[in-house]
C-alpha cells in the first residue's frame, strides 16, 4: 500500500492529503501538523473581529472527525517533525514517532520575520496566523481602546478596515506612501484610502517607520515611531513573511531566488517522491517568467491539491500566474499582474488608459463607481495589468483581467468587448472597455 | 461643408449622430426622429413602474437643448421621413421638408408585430416602446389591480418582476415551459422562476397561448388564453419585434435572411454613402457566422458610434458578437451564446459541466449562490456557450464568458483560471473554474 505524508494543515496541506485520498481511496494519506486545527480559513479572521462573522466556528471547514472518519486520512495534530530522513523514506517527530512513506508532500506554509524591536515581546503585540490565538485577541479585542497596525500590506487593510467596526480608535503606520504600496498605484487606492478615513476613522501615519514598543507591567502601552509615540492597547504586526523552508533545506531541497522551494509543473522538488504546495513554493510569473512567492490561500489549495493528486498517481501541471488580487466591502480594490509601480520600478514600458465608469445604468439605484486603469505593452499593444476600485464586481473584473493577460489579449479586443447592460446590474459601457479605448487614444 | 443626415434617435441614432459630431465638430449632423426625444433609456421602463427607480426623469441622458447647443446637432424631432431620393443626396418629410446629406445613416430601429387577436386595440392593451407612453402608463399602474404580461422574453420578465412590486397580480402567458425558453434552459431559469413564483407572488401560466381580449366600454376586462380567461386591467404585451426596414428598401437597400439589413464591419449599407446600426441591421454572430438581429441598447449604441465615426471619415471595425446577457436584481441569471437548448435546436454536438458554487466564502454574511453551467466542442474542448444564475456577480461573468468563447478558450484553461480569494467577495473555488472541471470530469 503506497504510503503519503504530508506536512502542514494549513490550505496546501489540507488540499493534499483530501485531494490525494479522493484520488485513490485505498492510499495510505497521513498529514501532521504542529497545530490543534487543520482546514479553516485564517482570511476570515479579521472579518470576525470586525463581527461581519459573528463567530469563529464558520471559519472551519469541517471538524476534524470528518477528516479522521469520513475521509480516512490519518491525523496527526499538536504533532511537530524534528527531522525526515529521504533514503529511509521516513519523518520522525519531536515524540520519537516514525512516519514511513513512499511519497512525502511539504507544506509548510511561511512565517513571520519578527522584527528586532525593543519590546517587541509584550503582551498585545499582535501576530496574526494561529485560529486559537485569534480567539483569544478576539476576546479582548471589547477592552481595547486604541490600536496600531503596521503595514498597509493586504492584512493590513484587512484589519484596519475591521478595527474600527469594534470601537478601536485605528492606526496605521507604514513607511510606504498609500494602501499596499509596493505593488499598487496611489490613484487607485484612493477610493479606499478615503473610505477608511472619512468612513471609519483610521488615522494614517504613511511614510512613518516602526521603531519601538514601551509598556506597563509586561503590557503594551505605546508604539514608537519614526513621527512620535501613539498610544496603544494593542498593535498588529503585519511584518514580512517569508517561506518556512527549514525542514525542506535539511534534506537537501533547492530553494530558489525568492527563498522559497523550487518546484516543476507538477509540484516536485528536485529530491525524488517529495512534493511541495502552497506558501513555501515559488511559482512562476506569467508575464516576467521569474518565480514569485506567493502566499494566497487559493494559491495553497490549488497547488496543495495538485500535490495531492499527482503523488497519488495523477497527472495534473500547474500554470503560471497571473495574481488577480482585491480586497475590500463596501470600497473594494483589485487588479491583476503590472500596476505603474511595478512597471516604474522594473522598468518595463507600459502605455496606460484609464475610466471611471459605473456598475449599473447611472439612474439605478444600485450604481456604484468602477475606476479602471489598464497597462499595455507599447508595441503588441498587449495587456499587462490593470487595477480596479469600485463599489462592487471588482474581484470578478480582477478574474477577468488576470485571465485576459494569460490569453494575450489586445488593447484593442478590449476596447470592443461586448457587455451585458441592464439597469440594475450592468451599464451601458463596460468600464474595462472604456479604459481601453482610452488608451488606445492615448497612443 | 460635410452633411450627415441621421433617421432614428434611439441608442443607434443618438450615438451615430453625437460621435460624428464629436470626430468632426465641423460638419453638419441632422437628427430626425418621430418621437418627442432622443437619448433615453428605454430599458429602465420596467425599473419605474417596479419604483427601484423614482422619476423618469433619470432615465434621458441629457435634455434635448444639449444636443443642440453643446453638441450642434441640427434635431428635428416629432418629425416623420416620407422617401429618400439617393441620386440627389436629400430626405423628405411628411411635412415636406427637404434635408441634404453626403452620408445617410439609418437607425430606424424595431417595431412590434402587432399579434392578430380580437379586441387588441382596446384600452388597457399595451405595447411598451416609446417614453412618453409609458409615463402616461406608470401614472395609471396605482389602479391596476391584475395585471398579464404575454411571453417571457427579457421585456416580460423584466415587467413580471417590477408589476407585483406595485401590488399589482401578475400573471404571465407564454407558450414555452419555462423563462425566455427560446435561448435559454430550464434548469438554469429555475432559481430566477422560483424567485418570482414564491417572493413576488407572480401567476405563471407556461405552455399557453394567448387568443384574444373581452373588455367594457373599450376597456380591458380579462385576457383569453388557450387554458382559459384571465381577469385583468391591463395586458402588457411582449410581441414579437421585427427590424423597422420599409424606408431602407424603399431605396434598394439590401436586406437579409433575419429580415434586418445587411451591413459591412464598418456598418455600411450596398448603397453608396448609406450606414445602418442598431435594431435595424444584422450582425454577424461570432461561433456559428451566420446573421442574427439584436434589438440590446448596447448594441445599438456601438454600432451607432462606429457608423457615426466612419460617416465623419474614421476607420472603426464592427467585430462579430458572442452576445453576453443578464437580467435581475435579487436573482439573476445570464449567459452567452449557446446553451443547451440552442445546441439541441441546431443539432449542434457539445459536451456539458456544471457547477452549483457561491460568490463570497461560505461563512460570510454576503454569500449569495452562483450556479454555472458551460458548454464547450466535444472535438476542441473549446467553449461555447455558458448560463449563470445568481444572487450577484452574473452580469460580470456573463462578460468574461462571451470574452473566453471570442478569444477560444478551452475548459482545461477555464478549469486552471486563477480567482480572487477574499471572504466577503470572492470564494476560494471560481464557480466557472468549477464547473469547467466538472465539464472534464464529465469526458
Amino acid at each position: 500500500m503506497q504510503r503519503i505524508v504530508v506536512i502542514g494543515g494549513g490550505g496546501a496541506g489540507t488540499g493534499a492529503a483530501t485531494n490525494a485520498k479522493q484520488f485513490d481511496r485505498s492510499l495510505e494519506v497521513t498529514l501532521i501538523t504542529e497545530f490543534e486545527d487543520i482546514a479553516y480559513s485564517p482570511c476570515g479572521i479579521p472579518y470576525v473581529f470586525g463581527r461581519d462573522i459573528k463567530k469563529f466556528d464558520g471559519l472551519f471547514l469541517q471538524p476534524l472527525e470528518f477528516y479522521r472518519e469520513e475521509m480516512g486520512i490519518n491525523l496527526k495534530t499538536e504533532t511537530v517533525v524534528e527531522s525526515v530522513d529521504i533514503d529511509k523514506g521516513a519523518v520522525y517527530t519531536t515524540e520519537g514517532e516514525e512516519y514511513p512513506f513512499d511519497k512525502l508532500i511539504l507544506c509548510t506554509g511561511w512565517e513571520y520575520e519578527v522584527p528586532n524591536l525593543e519590546n517587541v515581546d509584550l503582551d498585545g503585540v499582535i501576530f496574526i496566523k494561529n485560529i486559537r490565538r485569534a480567539m483569544e485577541i478576539d476576546s479582548q479585542l471589547d477592552n481595547v481602546k486604541k490600536a496600531v497596525v503596521w503595514q498597509a500590506k493586504p492584512l493590513g487593510v484587512e484589519l484596519i478596515e475591521a478595527l474600527p467596526k469594534r470601537d478601536i480608535e485605528t492606526h496605521l503606520v507604514d513607511s510606504g506612501s498609500w494602501l499596499m504600496s509596493e505593488f499598487s498605484d496611489a490613484d487607485m487606492m484612493e477610493p479606499l484610502q478615503d473610505h477608511l478615513v472619512d468612513d471609519l476613522g483610521v488615522k494614517m501615519h504613511f511614510g512613518t517607520d516602526l521603531t519601538g514598543f514601551s509598556g506597563e507591567n509586561g503590557k503594551l502601552a505605546s508604539v514608537q515611531t519614526s513621527d512620535g509615540s501613539i498610544d496603544a492597547d494593542m498593535a498588529f504586526l503585519v511584518a514580512p513573511m517569508k517561506p518556512s523552508t527549514k525542514l525542506a533545506k535539511s534534506i537537501g531541497i533547492k530553494t530558489g531566488s525568492t527563498g522559497a522551494i523550487v518546484v516543476n509543473n507538477h509540484m516536485e522538488t528536485n529530491v525524488e517522491n517529495v512534493y511541495a504546495a502552497g506558501a513555501c513554493v515559488e511559482t512562476m510569473h506569467g508575464l516576467l517568467n521569474i518565480p514569485v512567492n506567493l502566499i494566497q490561500g487559493t494559491y495553497a489549495y490549488t497547488q496543495g491539491r495538485m500535490a495531492g493528486v499527482n503523488s497519488a498517481g495523477g497527472d495534473e501541471s500547474y500554470s503560471p500566474v497571473y495574481v488577480p488580487w482585491a480586497l475590500g466591502s463596501k470600497v473594494q480594490v483589485g487588479g491583476a499582474l503590472i500596476s505603474e509601480t511595478l512597471a516604474k520600478a522594473t522598468g518595463m514600458p507600459y502605455i496606460v488608459g484609464k475610466a471611471k465608469g459605473i456598475t449599473a445604468a447611472r439612474y439605478h439605484p444600485s450604481v456604484e463607481p468602477m475606476h479602471v486603469k489598464l497597462l499595455a505593452n507599447p508595441e503588441s499593444q498587449e495587456l499587462i495589468g490593470g487595477q480596479l476600485a469600485g463599489g462592487e464586481g471588482v474581484k470578478e473584473r480582477a478574474d477577468f483581467l488576470a485571465f485576459a493577460i494569460r490569453k494575450g489579449t489586445t488593447l484593442m479586443e478590449l476596447a470592443t468587448m461586448e457587455n451585458v447592460y441592464s439597469p440594475p446590474i450592468g451599464a451601458l459601457v463596460e468600464p474595462i472597455s472604456a479604459a481601453a479605448k482610452n488608451a488606445l487614444a492615448n497612443i
